[in-house]
């Protein structure tokens, strides 16, 4: 046995001590109470599978008991004795080989999302209320683009679009929120409302010129999203209105140099270039806003990008805002965003403004109180103190994404995705729009999906791009928003450990001691930026190796080795993701990182990229101070056996 | 009690002596094993719920075990004494309440698909192969977007579109399939992938002149399908590919008058309408081609409206025809649209050409024999009649249905659902290319995805429209598509069964005698059109009543009370969907339906709309002639208890 391997041991020995005791590092009246959390998760060793193996046979015996219960005086389909032959026993058998191999392919082949070794991708251990939900309600077979298809699971979804609108800070009263298949087709949606919104006033022109009478094309292409869907409102109900649909980008198709620009942060999840594309705007169009040296977009550089663009008397389609970003769990600052926003609508400048909140959306959640009402900073701070025992440190939230939170139900739509920090399964992303009237901009109709609308409640698939939901995702945020509420008691708790998490993680990087591999050399962490939410991008760094391809490729070799490419994932010490800044996407920005790694500016002149390691801290399994502590230590200790594995 | 009440007691006692007797109506050596499907369902009283719940509880098993194996040293991550907690009993007895509260919605709020009293819209009982291939999956929480987010889905997933590409008689060597979240989606992935090679060459023209040279924009934008890809082929891995890809839409967006026009047949779903906008090519640019009293494309239509085009020099952006169509489940007839393709080929004139099977694509599996071969119409047929027992009287398939199914692999791309005839759960659309170079025309990435592409088999993201993919939708197909093969052996079998059940609901509402209701006044079936598969639509009409409006009113009325809209679907005797047919979406085609209710034309010019009762058979339960009998006597009798209920 070599020394890592011993000490290795040792220091498991330590955390499993430690995992005994649990002493709270903050005790008090407010602090969390764990165990509610932790009886909604599986567990690394599937600790609660028992409960969560009685949930789902009592939920899958209901549904058979459902079963008989409609005409039981029907025959049984399916004849004793046909399950009784021969041929049935075959059959069942050969199904038992293929979920044998099932088993064995899955197990093989999946991450270990489960396990807090995994701080890579969007994922962990997810919530069993929401798998539970989920199973149950697919026995039930709803298909929710028609309410014919899932009365039950229909009203689910709009009762989940309605707790998002409120946990966005919208007025549940006027908005509309749908789930999709993910956060790419929410941004899609939204798009898509934007793009044919715009091109509205325009043909309310053509068809109904009175109504809009003294305003030119330019004024036409720059009204505001609230005048526009008041003249939306006006005219839905003419007998004239299909007429004017015909007139908008759903009759006549798309006309990208008179729709504008999409302007979005150079951060961007790459769903927004695919848009352009499939929304017919073209990449051309699409206008990368630069980011800061905190990885948000620079509203400067916003505010000059739009001055260029009106003094240019070009449109502008949609300015798009991200709340954690895909790559840094960054948040621009809507609030900034917004009052740009008004600044120019001053000056009879309109545009489109959607966030893509598919990641950070839940995080909301901790600002609002029992009652429902958003707190103060001061109060968002004492709970993430007192309640979540975030470090002080930390001084979580930063002021600007307080502000920026705050700021959220300003926007005209939301992305939010719940198979992220939702923790159900896929496919639950979702979009939440200020104003359902904007709703009338889509008017699609099958022959039997059309004569439904006056006696059904709602129809969802009239205002998706989708042709078949599950309305099985429905129910498993519905089943998961009941026990969990989406304010500072519900999700916030859960949240909460995540940022605390991410808080321990970028403080030990940050302070910890460079240490010696068994090659000799010494190596340190140096993290990208102190997390806005709960997400940490770092490297590690050979102390005083000048070169930033040297240190790419060693961060190159950690992700190799820490990943699905050197093989058996189940074999792993640790697991994580990576990402890539170069120029062509993030400009200078990276520059400010690599001179914090110590690197002149010349070596991001030779080498302009910069490979980052990635991790998402979504496990609800590393909240407590002392075994964090440990695992940090465990961590290091991996990270040694990696450097000498790779050569570092 | 009263007559009718007395009656269909009776008749269930009938049928519950028949159930029990299950004499096979044709005997012999290939007499299709009936028990080997049925112990593939879970039954109309869960009558294989103890191997479903030994199945399930395994595979959970298998799951909890997988996660104790990853680093069996480390601590559980819940303690003990968090579980055993007040806290976590409380958090416990929630979610009991809950998933209590779900349940009792989703049985309220649900259609009983599972038994053949549900005779409306494409669902029935679901293959338990899928549903436990589907929940095994979801603890995994794998997604197919990128290859690392879940290698072992990810792999079923390109299996699976391989599967399905050799049921469409594509080359595997060549082709691409993968899933979708639904057939709307697939449809506009094909629609993305044509939109966009359209604009290819001359996007080649802009960048690379010397490549086409010769060529104007009129060759250029009539460019076959074959050659387009070659061109394709021959500059992807130009140093000036990605100029070339910013000259295509992708870059420039799109400019719909100069792409053409899209043909589609009046029978279309209404995602094409739909993808028309969204691809920003715009409703104007779409021409519905009309269809046949068959309610297939008209092909002579087809031909003229090409040639309208070629004429004013307006080029094709795609057909699209359709196989199984929403409403009637008709099947256009695809080898007389190659043959048009070829016959303007020869012209100059090419055009992409898809096919949208979401419904009829898996009955392909009919018409493929054990060892993958597609068999002739004599062996067909033939194996319909003796294996199937569908009636010598239907002779099906008939030839141009045959033909349609031959001619598929000639498409471009097809769209194929796994969630329809592939009766596993949600989301689980498909759609497959014939050739995989056409996948070159779309290069998209995250900074996270991009540098995978090496290293990775593949990662589907680049190539798909949705941003995250339920990696347990490919497990789901996977497991199905195990137990049972796409031939006439597997899905054949149970495809089979369903046209037989629809042949014989076709032939006994166009044979039944008429019958009096309680309110003294005599009323018939009459079906639309001889099914093409296993769709049959159909009116209540009163014999002798000469009014189109009266009929129309009578099965609007029936369907309320045979639907969710009249109250509590558990307490349905028949639950069906409908459909309507105006001349804005099929011209005068309904008036050879018209015609024979026995309707003179006169009352089309009065009340220009027929809406027609219509059900899909995908029931796997009603196949037996015996059983078949005595449930259509019980559907006569409902019939008239409903008409007397809705005062017919």
């Amino acid at each position: 046995m070599n020394c890592a391997k011993r000490a290795f041991i040792c220091i498991m020995i330590m955390a499993v001590i430690f995992a005994g005791s649990s002493v709270p590092a903050h005790a008090g009246q407010s602090a969390e109470p764990a165990p509610r959390l932790d009886a909604f998760f599986l567990g690394t060793k599937g600790e609660t599978g028992d409960f969560f193996l009685d949930m789902l046979n009592t939920m899958m015996k209901e549904h058979i008991t459902w079963r008989q219960s409609f005409h039981p005086e029907d025959p049984q389909a399916i004849s004793d004795k046909n399950l009784a032959a021969p041929e049935a026993t075959d059959a069942r058998k050969k199904l038992k080989e293929v979920l044998s191999t099932l088993s064995t392919r899955l197990q093989k082949g999946s991450n270990p999302w489960f396990s807090p070794r995994y701080l890579g991708h969007m994922s962990a251990d997810l919530l069993v209320p929401g798998v539970i939900g989920y199973m149950a309600a697919m026995l039930y077979n709803s298909n929710n683009v028609v309410y014919e298809g899932g009365p039950a699971t229909t009203e689910m979804e709009l009762e989940v679009g309605l707790q998002l609108a409120r946990l966005l800070g919208y007025n549940p009263e006027k908005a509309w929120g749908n789930i999709t298949s993910g956060g790419t087709n929410a941004n899609f949606q939204a798009l898509w409302y934007a793009r044919n919104l715009k091109s509205f006033p325009l043909a309310v022109k053509a068809v109904m010129p009175e109504l809009v009478k003294g305003l030119n094309e330019q004024r036409l292409l720059n009204m505001p999203v609230s005048q526009s869907l008041d003249l939306l409102d006006k005219v839905k109900n003419s007998p004239r209105y299909e007429t004017i649909l015909k007139h908008t980008v759903k009759g006549k198709g798309v006309d990208p140099k008179k729709l504008g620009k999409l302007l979005v942060p150079q951060s961007r999840h790459y769903s927004w270039d695919k848009a352009a594309d499939v929304f017919g705007i073209g990449s051309e169009n699409i206008i990368a806003v630069p980011v800061d040296k905190n990885y948000r977009m620079d509203i400067e550089a916003l505010d000059r990008t739009i001055a260029g663009l009106v003094k240019k008397k070009i449109p502008i389609l949609a300015v798009v805002s991200v709340l954690g970003s895909t790559e840094e769990g960054a948040v621009d600052e809507t609030h900034r965003i917004v009052a740009l926003r008004e600044k120019y609508a001053r000056r009879g400048i309109g545009f489109y403004y959607h966030i893509d909140a598919a990641y950070g959306g839940y995080v909301r959640s901790m600002f609002i109180d029992g009652s429902g009402a958003f707190m103060s900073l001061a109060q968002v701070r004492k709970t993430a103190r007192e309640r979540y025992h975030i470090s002080e440190a930390a001084t979580w939230p930063q002021a600007s994404v307080y502000d920026a939170y705050k700021a959220v139900p300003e926007a005209d739509s939301v992305t939010i995705d719940c198979h992220k920090l939702g923790y159900i399964p896929y496919p639950a992303g979702a979009v939440v729009f200020k104003d359902k009237r904007i709703l009338a901009v889509q008017t699609f109709h099958a022959a039997y999906v059309q004569d439904l609308r006056a006696q059904a409640p709602v129809s969802i698939g009239h205002y998706v791009l989708e042709g078949s939901k599950p309305g099985a995702a429905a129910a498993a945020a519905w089943t998961a928003h009941q026990v969990l509420p989406l304010n500072m008691d519900g999700y916030g708790r859960l949240l909460g450990r995540t940022i605390k998490t991410a808080n321990m993680l970028y403080e030990a990087m940050a302070k910890a001691e460079p240490f010696q591999a068994q090659n000799g050399r010494t190596y340190k962490f140096v993290p990208l930026v102190k997390p806005d939410l709960n997400m940490v991008d770092y490297v590690l760094k050979e102390v005083g190796n000048p070169g930033l391809e040297a240190m790419n490729k060693l961060n190159q070799a950690i992700y190799d080795e820490c990943s699905y490419v050197s093989g058996d994932l189940m074999k792993k010490d640790f697991i994580t993701s990576k990402t890539v800044f170069s120029p062509a996407e993030y400009g200078n920005t990276p520059l400010d990182f690599v001179r914090k790694c110590g690197l002149g500016d010349a070596e991001w002149e030779k080498t302009p990229s910069v490979l980052v390691l990635r991790s998402t801290i979504m496990t609800p399994y590393l909240a407590d101070e002392a075994e964090f502590a440990s695992y940090f230590d465990r961590l290091v200790e991996i990270m040694k056996k990696v450097i000498t594995k790779v050569g570092g």
